[in-house]
């Protein structure tokens, strides 16, 4: 009550307290990975902010659809897909501007990121211009890496491991000395590069304890050995290696 | 109703269908960082199994405890503390065996497990031995690297920037070479390595680049710059580092 007399008492000024930005895991794509606390702040939020990919849906705001009020403010980030930064730098400072916003009118703003907001989450980019200004908190998901792992039946890491995580994108020699020199290696946004990393992978003389995986946990999940996987490889697709020299018993 | 006359059908013989086995994530210690699938899992089973370190309380039962019914039945598995194996390795024998009674008698076991299963997690030692027998089910948790890096306020991976994860044990001059050649780096299972780690990161240059994370999401939270850790740091604790060449706007 406390808090809502001080409001009421200045509502012919601006709230003297802002709002909190939220950026809120949702885990890698099917609705009940979400987390608890992630559930409750969405159920609850009166603004709801995401990122859409060159105008398609928004892929983190249908893991949350049953969760979102139907009268819940939404502020829709559109990113374009392209090499160039700038023109998504140009996106997030419009979304950085509608949020800050909200925040300064005190409403909190839920940001829906997929799979966790700081492993490779376009979130990153809205902390970095708004956490001197606002409070932000961070709610960490599950994130593809051990969910593809969990679909896969493949153990990443115990005792002394190490864990390599590695983009698609990365050179062919980079990739190679890198998976050459690790353990587990998991390597990200396979999309249109899967024949430069099957050929370093079969070079390595590793394709058969390599698996591939595409939008893991949802309907259409396709979990594959390397060597069966399509020529066709959806962005947000990831190749899980293990050399196993370990039988985890 | 078919299911539960067939059962009874063929009550004085064994089950013809075994149980699931179900590994459950819990997440990094915070009770509403358990996902909607593990909660209902969790409040749904009969049967639940969990570590404990050698006769500690165990730290997986401890964050599902509110979820757990009374009458469950529980499995708890006592693993020592020590550098050799084998008496850990006993430890599980004997776990799976008690877990492999209730999935013969046709009962569901859900697995507790800290972080998620597969990320160094003791489930894949249960998973190796049941793996080949029943049907295992893995559900991915929030795992504590993402869940430091939100507490921490540290994007750890963005775009095409790899990410390293090793395990503090490691001997000195492999972690220093790591380090090195990585770009953002966690370093897992400090406790007394401590000391070895913070020179290494020191003689690189990158100590004002680190923070020291304990029991991150807990009360009882440490979130410290790496300059500032205390000199005895607890097994799970965790250092992150990220060079941050790229402000991530």
């Amino acid at each position: 009550m406390t808090d809502g007399d001080t409001r009421l008492a200045s509502s012919s000024h601006p709230p003297s307290r802002k709002g909190t930005l939220y950026g809120v895991g949702l885990g890698p794509g099917a609705p009940d990975l979400i987390t608890l606390r992630a559930a409750r702040l969405i159920a609850a939020a009166r603004v709801v902010a995401y990122p859409t990919l060159a105008g398609a849906q928004s892929f983190a705001r249908a893991i949350a659809a049953d969760l979102i009020a139907d009268d819940a403010q939404e502020i829709a980030m559109d990113v374009p897909m392209s090499v160039e930064r700038a023109p998504a730098q140009a996106a997030y400072d419009t979304g950085a501007a509608s949020i800050a916003l909200a925040l300064d009118a005190g409403e909190d703003v839920i940001c829906l990121c997929e799979g966790d907001p700081f492993f490779y989450g376009s979130f990153m980019y809205l902390f970095a211009r708004l956490s001197d200004r606002y409070h932000v908190e961070v709610v960490p998901g599950v994130t593809s890496v051990t969910a593809c792992a969990a679909r896969a039946g493949m153990p990443l890491v115990a005792r002394n491991e190490r864990l390599t995580i590695l983009p698609g994108p990365l050179p062919e020699a980079e990739l190679r000395t890198r998976i050459e020199g690790a353990e587990s290696v998991v390597i990200m946004k396979v999309g249109r590069h899967l024949p430069k990393i099957r050929a370093v992978i079969a070079d390595l003389g590793l394709t058969a304890k390599a698996r591939y995986a595409a939008r893991a946990t949802l309907p259409d999940e396709v979990i594959l050995p390397l060597a069966d996987a399509p020529d066709k490889a959806p962005y947000f697709s990831m190749i899980l290696l293990t050399k196993g020299a370990d039988p985890w018993l």
